[in-house]
């Protein structure tokens, strides 16, 4: 159930027997050379709506737009400030629990907001533990992409060309949700470069063509609507443990 | 072109050519009984994605959570703090600006986001005054059930019913959208109430069902796709001068 | 009556009867070559002042420094950030329900303030209903220009040449007030180019004397003491029904 | 010169020959049974405009709401937030130094705004070493009723019941500005208690009618006639070394 | 070298051959029944210390307090909101980097501290990214406790007994600096139980005596000697790479 | 004690009998050619420590990072934004008040700091006075040196050469703590210049070696230790009162 698809008086019919809630996050960033700007959004919402599906559970709107700032060299990025990312994701939290959703599942497509909304969840806390009669809320935080079976499952597909960014299972799985975009002409190198990095500049530098570790060009729309499902049931066994 | 399914190398020839984006704005809040929760960021989204087709211009990521402080007595509304909507409007159009998109049109769903999307293009300018060397930014809000063709058609449609909140036009075109979620069935009162409101609590108070001098029964997915036509081609001409 | 010119007990005993209180809102911004850079202010206060009067209402010390990014091109212009702006009257809002205030009338004087109030009155409105108990607040914003009858009385004296900024209306009353700083001298060109604008600097390019649309020369003490006749009527009745 | 009162041309022409300008600020605060809720923006006020009309200086609007927590227990009292009144003075200042104003003399009625303005100014400064070329900005705040010749009248004048709120000095110089206000009838005790107060309740508690070890009966208009000729000779030699 | 003790013509004198800094950091929160409040601030600087020596590399301040707001049911804990936490960080390492320093190794005490230091690391980017020239930041955080080698050791020692709140071996070596504080009595349960939490009250509702599956009685002075000799080694390694 | 070394036990147990805490705080910046640069911690820590034996009560961390825009043209400088040392004093009183501490005596080491002090501490009441209930918090700031008789004996010790900046009484005490580091080498000139100073870059043309009006050549190691006595006696009785 997508809550955006849904009436008050469903929510509140939903709520009488139920408080939990997933709501997914992305980022709006360059994925190299053959990846989409949408890939992270993307992932986070087709897993997302797996989960919802196989458990009956909510979906809020997916938030598209997250924390880039080392992707800005590349155009087409968007990012938001730390600081704003934490208070979107505060106020959404706050929405939720004023109406009673007191298990919220974050289910994340990007690394780089990962930081900001552990920090949001504290925040949150920190502010409901000042009102009274303080609600009790629980926030949980996966990356679909580092469930153990997921991540044994793109190094059996992909081996070490998986990288960190703009990597072959991702691709693979927005390629299964749009097929005529799948792009899997040969990169040069065909494994893109790894280290660290730091600022917006040094980023591009270091990584020219925007991918980290990666060859993108082993995805498949098949190899990604394999490695959806395999999220999805991972994913739901996880929301089921946590929502119980 | 919807900015999530291309690529960076896409991004940097478009820029080459037009330095124009659309950035729809919508809502999560309650639409009335029978309305959907995300109608404000659907008819925004639709409209932007109709405009985009006929200039070939760019579409980035929807925000489908805005300011909706006054619908929080009804579950399933989210709202950001206005300060938070400032924040993530300027992060955007930051983010833009800084690739080179210096046309940023604003097509937006839901009243309730007018005020703060018009401070955060203020703070924006503000921002990008004290930077150098100063980039020209041009931004414009538009909001597509407000413009004289659409409204016009409205009025013909559904007379004194459109109202304020829930309104025909709205719901039509989510049903157009998604006609298996059309739910046409008389309300009581036929037409709601209408009336000023402040707070959330205030609000419920004054409209018990969450519509505003509506009647929702009165639409259709026909009646929706009509409207779409209407506002499309109406905002294709609006966004076309500002983008010349 | 002016606060500022009372004790707390004459406070006090307002209180007792009424719980109404107008605040004022202006701007510190260029006003063309004859116009005086407190001229939004001087209005919005005038006819407050008029109001006050008439129903024997509050007044708070008006704000004299908006939010006029857009002018700062031209010197003597100060301005708020938005967000500063938002707190600035999140803030008096505040004050003033805390001691029972519950209806607040903002007479504003300058368009360019608007988006920050409105996007501040649902900001308060959220902090006031996560208080407990929750105090109901009710306000009201207006333009003092854009009532129908000074709209009608403008257009009647000042044809097209009432332009949107330094217009003979704004500027006629500040010379009702200060008849020695009236200054008709014939400007060149006589009515002033009108159009969009966007940064400060995009605004002096497309108007270099700091007028839009407005021949100010028209204005004069009398038409400005007419004018300031028809604002206070018109005002005090919507202000007597507001306050209700 | 008050700068709402200028034309633009009138400060360009101002900025060629001085770049000095007076902001005054005070605050809306309870003075006591007898005092006026406006009484230190319009004390600051008054000493301002003397110092510009000695001195040939610009300015700028009152600030007439400051920090005034520990005053909001009693009716009327309206207080900023400290971070609220820091961004509203550093974006004054920014502002004013935008044009070239680089002398910024702020005189205040108000010992409650003296931090937040002082931290106001180095946050300024922060701002100003960030932006290249880095403008240099020179700002000073004065207490009206704190220099030597001013206390050294006031204890001459009202010995041992100055106190330190709701003082006569302060009450004197408005009732010299509005005779028609002046209270002098005898409280009850006739000087009032001294001591440390903290939060909003504790000083109501303290201090129960709102003044601090003062006795503002003994106040007059004849009093405060002198007292302003007296501060206004004064600071406008601080002033004068201050802009050199 | 400790910053603190240097003079700033030595900080010059550094700075013309190395642009290397430490800033260790931890938190100020209970630590079960026997550890020190102030054993995650303790520990990154004895770390800090050891590397510093070792390398010949300037140690900031160690920043005390840090994010611990699901301790706060504890007595003694402080907390930082997490937006302030990120400011705190990022106005340090701006501070830093206006003098030269490029090279910022904050060593860590604390995990509840990770997510907002990362995120100040993205918004010190971010802004660094705005000004022109653009300096190059290179900032890395590594917890002390979670390096190969002293989680090799602390399993070595401790077994099952690790846990992770109050664990032997940061009270280990807590104990090694102040052998007079340790207390090894024993515990019950002698293993703290394990688990999740979300908010203050939740913690101590599942952690009743602050420990996370933890058997701090087993730690000692001569333990903890050994696990920071193991640490400062494996540290100094790590930094000497990330300096290089 | 200090609360660091303390457990949570040990805190709830020293609850039970008194709600009185020091927080000292100093700051990071250059102290002239031969003064330390964490000078002002160092002071403040010692004076709170020696009060702290004296009468029992608890110390807090020290904040060892203030605002010190001004000395950051000086190499090894930190300085924190006012707005970003306001909300971090406030965080740590709300963190100490909702423990109970309701005695909070901040010690300083740094003029620089006490604006934004006290704006903190008008916030934080602020805050505590919208929660319900009310808890009564009493703060107080000292700045160590400023005390009469530290002035008296740092007058009769140094006479003119005490000046406001690098003093030879602050780097006596820090030399009586570090004798090792006392450099009492002759400087040119020997006692600084003093005057106004506005931002960083201004400070340090006006006062080139980072000294305002001071010979700290003057102190000694024997000078610090009776100092520091004083300054301990002193502050003892002074906090003995606050904390009664
Ligand atoms: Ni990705
Ligand atoms: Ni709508
Ligand atoms: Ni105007
Ligand atoms: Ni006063
Ligand atoms: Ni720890
Ligand atoms: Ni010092």
């Amino acid at each position: 159930m997508r809550l955006h698809l849904m009436t008050w008086p469903q929510v509140e019919a939903y709520l009488a027997h139920s408080t939990a809630i997933i709501l997914p996050i992305g980022s709006t960033e360059q994925h190299g050379p053959t990846g989409l700007i949408g890939t992270d959004a993307m992932c986070a919402e087709a897993v997302a709506d797996q989960v919802a599906k196989a458990l009956g559970v909510v979906v809020a709107p997916t938030l598209a737009i997250g924390m880039a700032q080392h992707h800005m060299a590349f155009p087409g990025t968007m990012t938001l400030k730390p600081s704003t990312l934490l208070a979107l994701v505060e106020d959404c939290l706050l929405s939720l629990v004023r109406h009673g959703f007191d298990r919220v599942l974050m289910i994340n497509g990007h690394g780089g907001n990962v930081a900001t909304i552990n920090a949001a969840f504290a925040q949150t806390q920190m502010e409901l533990d000042r009102l009274s009669p303080r609600p009790a809320l629980r926030t949980r935080l996966v990356n679909w992409w580092e469930t153990p079976e997921v991540m044994a499952a793109s190094v059996r597909m992909f081996g070490d060309a998986v990288g960190s960014h703009a990597t072959p299972p991702e691709v693979a799985l927005t390629w299964a949700l749009h097929p005529d975009l799948a792009d899997p002409h040969p990169l040069v190198p065909a494994v893109a470069p790894t280290g660290a990095f730091f600022g917006a500049g040094d980023f591009r530098n270091s990584f020219p063509d925007g991918r980290i570790g990666s060859n993108p060009s082993l995805a498949s729309p098949a190899a990604g609507e394999e490695l959806l499902k395999i999220a999805a049931d991972e994913m739901t066994r996880l929301a089921s443990d946590f929502f119980a």
